[in-house]
């Protein structure tokens, strides 16, 4: 086993904390993961992403900072990978998702902050995440109050780059993303020292393209009943597109694909053919954060789609098609990032429309509305995705959570008595 | 006493929930406000118009209406007023300060929202607030995320529209917000049939000049020592110059400030002399919430300043000079409105300096710094109001509180110990 230890070091992690993170780590997973039944042989590979953490990508990134390239850290699907690829840089999408690192952020946020956004700070300003460490800058956006001024308390302790994303989806809102997708574009040739052409622009969009496709896919395939893979399965995927190498992921989330289309074949059995199927939907769930789907799977649910930015929110959307000029790329690359039906719009009931959508031809039985406790972009949208299912006659479960456990006892019992109400 | 229940029951006001309103208020009031030693005549008229709140002022909106007027509502300063009034529509800020609508509001909204916007929902929807029900619609804005999504569910309950605040101050984010003066004019003039004139809007850019001008001087006036007027009567003015009649308003507090002058020469006496002086910083404080102020000045401080919409956010900025064309006047006011140190914006410096310099200016003991709970964007730049106040040696007490009562004791067991703290 390779010893990372130096490479830590040099990262300037905390290492006796880092330690105790990496501990429970394997545990934590196994316990999640490897006890599922008939889990694809294609799970193999990002099971063993998983167990390199913060190992064998963060060499990877060293090694291609090593060799003069940049490494550009980013937290939200409003980014454009591909913008950042086409400078030669590598986008990596950095830890927010463990209850670990929230004390440390506790000691400078409010209290009253979503999880995602404590985790996030905190493994910066506790030194315990890689990613950050190893990332030349940050590039945040304004999509939620709560990260837009968090970014400002970050850009203490990293250099942080803020991107504005528009409210509302008018002609003047698009114009203004395109200017600062232009922007950017002029910082990260200023970073790295590349100058980005229509040529490594289109080459980047082709591989970030190919990595949603394979992602889109993959979210196909859960339309089968049975369904021939977890969900959790399913959102650890999802999960490891925002660090993993594009290439290389993508060509293992096909061979994935390609197992799974086998076994329905076959005939699948990850869950009982009666589970009842649920859609998760509201905000994203950052590796570790299983809770949900664990419970609801545990609990005898198959959670067959995410319609979050770990979901269908991050994967949905291709560029359209155009004259392949740097400002067409550019523009056509906006309209991607704004087709996101976001919460941090006002109105987004383009979102509705989804939820609706993938209920019917996911064919599920209920819906389950994920809510990071303090977000108040998707709590007050929960409102209107009530009144919407309801008038659809598709059962819904409201879940408001963080990333702690206290609340896991109240949660199982709540799934249980949905899952007893939907069930057929 | 003129009988308001005909306009009432006009205005489909819950006649019973809105008698209980009306009922507390009186007491209310006077136990705040009538005991105050030494107060100013010229408060005569703010005490009479607040004797008045849901009856003379209303009754002239409905005049308006009669004679085929406008009425426009409005929750937030950056909502420019002069261009309502030159479509010869009344703008009005509607009730927001009130624990009563509250409960209302949570039947919907998450309860993890500031008290303001719950306030200003449970208004609407418990038909306790005439001011919105006189409302042909509402003006709403994207300073944050709470505000943002909660229109969209007051939009199913009054006629709403939301104009775009940009996030980043940045040439694009003007030309954005010039752009959504500009929809806004044609949005006023399909509504009141009235075209905006160049001349039309210098009239009404020059009215409400006149009013920030005024309440300009009697924020100056507090830098006296004695201060001739208590916090808990100049917030009141601020918080009345939402909703009165804008030149009768400015005439009032000219009046006021005449006195106030007057009574500086001879020695004020609203407080001891050695009374710590404070500034209050941050969320605003909409009638009728005056518990901090009251809390503040009950144990002994006097209140000089507040530096939030309800103080100088509102009031400190004037429009620039321009040639008076209609597009230079609308820029002019873009750049007005846009000056607004809110902490909407990222990043948002120049209030840590406006602080700074009011507590220079103004002779402040200490700061306050009060956040209502659940605003992610005052509780984030606490963090560096915090850091900035500590570095200029200025004593700082922080402050989240919302419109219950059950954190009164709470609050002025701190509030005791911080005034005995900066006690000269």
């Amino acid at each position: 086993m390779v010893d990372y230890r130096p490479m830590w070091t040099d990262l300037d992690l905390d290492l006796e904390k880092h330690d105790m993170l990496l501990q429970a780590f394997p545990s934590m997973y196994g316990s999640v993961f490897l006890g599922q039944q008939n889990r694809p042989q294609a799970m193999e590979y990002f099971d063993f992403v998983v167990g390199e953490i913060h190992g064998l990508r963060v060499k990877e990134l060293m090694d291609h900072k090593a060799s003069g390239g940049k490494v550009v850290g980013l937290y939200c699907v409003f980014v454009p990978e591909d913008l950042i690829l086409a400078a030669d840089a590598i986008p990596v999408g950095l830890c927010a998702g463990a209850q670990f690192s929230v004390p440390d952020a506790e000691e400078v946020l409010p209290r009253n902050t979503c999880a995602l956004i404590k985790s996030s700070f905190g493994f910066k300003v506790g030194r315990t995440c890689p990613y950050v460490q190893a990332s030349d800058f940050l590039i945040g956006e304004t999509t939620c109050d709560g990260k837009k001024k968090m970014y400002e308390l970050l850009a203490e302790h990293h250099p942080t780059y803020v991107m504005e994303v528009p409210q509302k989806k008018t002609p003047l809102g698009r114009q203004l993303f395109v200017e600062e997708l232009r922007a950017l574009k002029t910082k990260l040739e200023a970073e790295t020292g590349t100058a980005v052409t229509a040529d490594k622009l289109a080459q980047a969009t082709a591989v970030i393209e190919a990595k949603r496709s394979a992602l889109q896919r993959l979210h196909r395939i859960r339309k089968a009943r049975p369904v021939p893979i977890s969900g959790l399965d399913a959102l650890l995927v999802t999960q490891i597109s925002f660090y993993d190498d594009p290439v290389r992921f993508t060509d293992k989330v096909n061979a994935l694909c390609d197992e799974l289309e086998t076994k329905i074949a076959r005939g699948g059995d990850v869950a009982a053919a009666d589970s009842p199927r649920v859609l998760i939907s509201g905000s994203p769930t950052a590796i570790p954060n299983w809770k949900l789907h664990q419970v609801l799977e545990e609990s005898g649910a198959v959670v067959v789609g995410e319609e979050s930015c770990t979901g269908t929110r991050y994967f949905n959307y291709l560029t359209p098609e155009n004259d392949g000029s740097l400002p067409a790329q550019l523009a056509a690359i906006a309209d991607r990032q704004l087709e996101t039906h976001c919460a941090c719009f006002t109105p987004n009931d383009e979102r509705i429309q989804d939820i609706l959508a993938l209920a019917r031809d996911w064919a599920v039985d209920g819906v389950v509305h994920y809510n990071l406790q303090f977000c108040h972009t998707f709590a007050n949208e929960a409102v209107k995705v009530e009144k919407a299912l309801a008038a659809a006659d598709i059962p819904l479960l409201r879940i408001e959570s963080d990333y702690g456990d206290e609340d896991i006892g109240q949660l199982r019992t709540r799934v249980d008595a949905f899952l007893e109400m939907i069930r057929r």
